[in-house]
This record gives structure tokens, C-alpha cells and sequence, in this order.
């Protein structure tokens, strides 16, 4: 990261690590959407979020942020909001419509706290915290109670990715859109970390796996691009199993 | 609940429990904002939103949400922002400035998975798994992970907390706006359920219990009118921990 020199650059700046979900969702929404963004990368692995010169960007230390000509905002799917509303942005991405834009939001908000939470429940605590890179990042719970929520995890993901079908009962996007927004690319985005060690719980839902490749269709090639990173992260994973350190 | 008898009612309909933290925000900013909404009620204790019968008004089985003249949406957050931007409500709830609307949707995202998470963590793992009547609501973790879940929520709310002061620094509401907006009312709608057990939590810092004070202030009567429900509920909690069945 070079702050510094990001202090120097006018425009519209974005602060990602790819390998954060939410990051990779405003990182593709800007490519796609030829939003003309400084992206400066923010490495969580070296905790350059947690630097006090980070903090004075985004405060809560987290990626992604912006800094839009000195106005600062974080959390994704605010910034996907804001970018939407105030740049040259096709309307389905976030409808001005009440009632087509307060589906995208209840959408988006329902996210946080069902395929976000429980995905993230279920990544971290079977795969990530195992991961030496990353054992700074998260509080020690101990080896019973990580598993325990694994388990809880595993348990309410089910029952989340059939609520998701609900929503994709009538139409190719979420709600019954022709056309794709910024909730089908949040929610899909979290859906590819759990594609491989998690496949059995995607691969029999044709609903889901349908739209997740009509979502990555509608924003490609840049959604293909900006998971490299994801998919380098997953041969990291391997390589540790493969050593036999890992599980 | 009376569903039959909603669904002979025209306008909107508002379905609540007032047990429910998201329930009570948008409850009383529809009772504050005069917009006429008949409100129902859904006895969560009874599971009345577990019903094929609720389900068929929103699929995900939970409260709060609306019916609007055939328009179904649920999320408290999301039937806020629809609300403000469909009825006679005055700016300050939710601004037209897209920059001001911003910071009031961060806010709102940045609850979900943080005051909301793990005040609700702390809450059902420390209390209400231990009241009889909400037996049925949680998955059974185990003692040991209830309490390793709980401590965990104690540890990580303090520094919430201190993020939830820095986005206070600078003014009366939520960054730095003279009036009350949907976020100041959702996120100190959750607070109110640490006041009896975790008062601890919150005495010492007068930024925020000021901040409270005001956003009651605010929206009194009905605030404290919504509000009724939770405080009748802890004088439930406090007969049975009398009754030495409890802690």
C-alpha cells in the first residue's frame, strides 16, 4: 500500500484487498461499470488495515473504503449505492423505481446477517483460522467452540441458500430483474468462497449455480479477473492440505 | 394475529412484534412520522411467524414487514428507506443529498454485522436461551458454546462501542447531523435491550447514553410508548431470576 502517494492522486480513490469479498464486489461493480477509480491495495494479511494511517481513511479499519474528493465512506453496499446515484450508472444496477429499489435493498440488507454471516462463520472457522497467515485475525475461541460454529454454520446454510431460491423463483436476477444489480453481485460475490470446500451444498441447487453463472456472464470479463485472487488464495489452501499441516 | 381480517383491510399493513428491536424501529417511525399503517401483531413467542399462513406474507418468517397495498417487503432497514421515500417524511430521515444519505446508509449497514451481531449474541446466549418461553427459537450449541459465544460478544462489544463514539464525534446524531435519522433510531433501538443486564457496558460512556437521550427525545411519545413491551419483558426476566431458576 502506498498511501502516501494515493494522498497525492485526486479522483475517486477505492482501498480493496481482493481477497475480501466485499472488496471484490465494488472492485468489479467500478471495472464494469467504467467508473474511473484509484484502486490502492490494502494488504489484510500484513494488517495494513489496522495501521493508525489507515484509520484516518476509514476510521473502522476495514476494506472496502473510498475517499471520493475527500468525502470518505465505507461499507460495500453503501458505497455501491452512492457510486450508483452519482456516476453515469444503467439504472438496473440500482433502480430508481421505490419498490424495484427497495427489493435490491431488502436484498442487500437481508445479506449481512444470512449468507454473509453464516458463510463467513462456516469459511472462517473450518478453513481460515487453520490458514498460519492469517491466526492474528481472529480471537482465540478455542478448538471446540470454532467447531461448534462450523457446525451451526453448516447447519443454517441450508436453510439460507433455500431462502436465496425463493428469491430467484420468478426471473434470472434476484426479484425477477431481466437484468443484473448490485444485491445479485454482493450475494454472489460471498457464494464463490464457498465453491470449494463447499460445492455439496451448491452443486444440486441449479437455481442458484443458473444465476451465479448469469451473474458472473453479466460482469465478465472483470468478475473473472478480479477473483484471481481468490482462486491463488484456494491453491494456497491446497498446497497447506497438501503438506498435511492443515486438516 | 388476525390475518384474516389484515387481509380485509386495505392501505398498509405493518406486521410487528414489539419484542423485536427491528420491529420497534419501524414502528415508531411510522407512529412518528404519521404514516397510517395498521399494524398487526405476530406473536413471535408463539411462532406465529413460522406460519404457511405468514409465509405467504413474507417467506422468510420474520418481523418486521409491510404489505402496501399488495407490495410485500420485509428487512427493517429496507421498509425505512421505502417508507421515507414513498410517504410525507420530512429529509432529515433519510436525505436526498446523496452524500448525507451515504453516511446514513454505512450506518445502517455497518450495524447488521456489528452492534446488531453481537449485541444480539451477548443478549440471546447470556438471557433469553434461559427464559422458557423462548425455548424453541434457538439451536441447541450447548452450554459451553453459549458461554464461549457470549464472552466472545462481551469482549468484541466494548470496541464496538468505541466505533459507535467516533461516528458521535462530531455532533448530536450519527455523523454530525443537527436531526434524527433512520440510523440514529435503528441502531439505538438495539441498544436499549443492553440497558438492564449490560447497563455496565454503557453507563461510562456519556457519548453515547447523551446520544440515546436524544434520539428518545426525539421521538418521544412514541418512543417510550413502543418501548413499553421491552420493559414489561424485563420485569419477566427479573421474576424468574427471583425465582432462582434463572442464573
Amino acid at each position: 500500500m502506498a498511501l502516501d502517494n494515493a494522498n497525492e492522486t485526486g479522483g475517486l480513490k477505492l482501498y480493496v484487498d481482493l481477497g475480501s469479498q466485499p472488496a471484490r464486489a465494488v472492485t468489479i461493480f467500478c471495472r464494469v461499470n467504467k467508473i474511473e477509480a484509484h484502486e490502492i491495495g490494502v494488504d489484510l494479511r500484513k494488517l495494513e488495515n489496522r495501521t493508525p494511517e489507515f484509520r484516518k481513511i476509514n476510521p473502522m479499519g476495514l476494506v472496502p473504503c473510498i475517499d471520493d474528493h475527500g468525502f470518505k465512506l465505507h461499507e460495500s453496499h453503501a458505497i455501491m449505492r452512492y457510486l450508483a446515484t452519482t456516476h453515469n450508472v444503467a439504472d438496473h444496477w440500482y433502480p430508481k423505481d421505490p419498490q424495484k429499489r427497495a427489493l435490491v435493498d431488502a436484498a442487500l440488507d437481508w445479506h449481512h446477517l444470512n449468507l454473509r454471516k453464516y458463510g463467513s462463520q462456516l469459511v472462517i472457522n473450518r478453513v481460515l483460522v487453520k490458514v498460519p497467515a492469517h491466526k492474528n485475525f481472529f480471537p482465540n475461541l478455542g478448538e471446540e467452540t470454532r467447531k461448534s460454529l462450523a457446525d451451526d454454520a453448516s447447519k443454517t446454510l441450508p436453510q439460507i441458500l433455500d431462502a436465496l431460491e425463493l428469491m430467484l423463483e420468478h426471473g434470472k436476477f434476484l426479484h425477477n430483474a431481466d437484468l443484473v444489480s448490485i444485491a445479485d453481485l454482493s450475494l454472489c460475490c460471498e457464494l464463490t468462497q464457498l465453491q470449494d470446500d463447499h460445492k455439496n451444498m451448491l452443486e444440486h441447487r441449479k437455481r442458484i449455480t443458473t444465476w451465479m453463472a448469469d451473474v458472473k456472464d453479466a460482469t465478465n470479463p472483470e468478475f473473472t479477473d478480479v477473483h484471481q485472487a481468490i482462486f491463488n488464495y484456494s491453491k494456497h489452501v491446497e498446497e497447506l492440505r497438501a503438506q498435511g499441516n492443515f486438516f
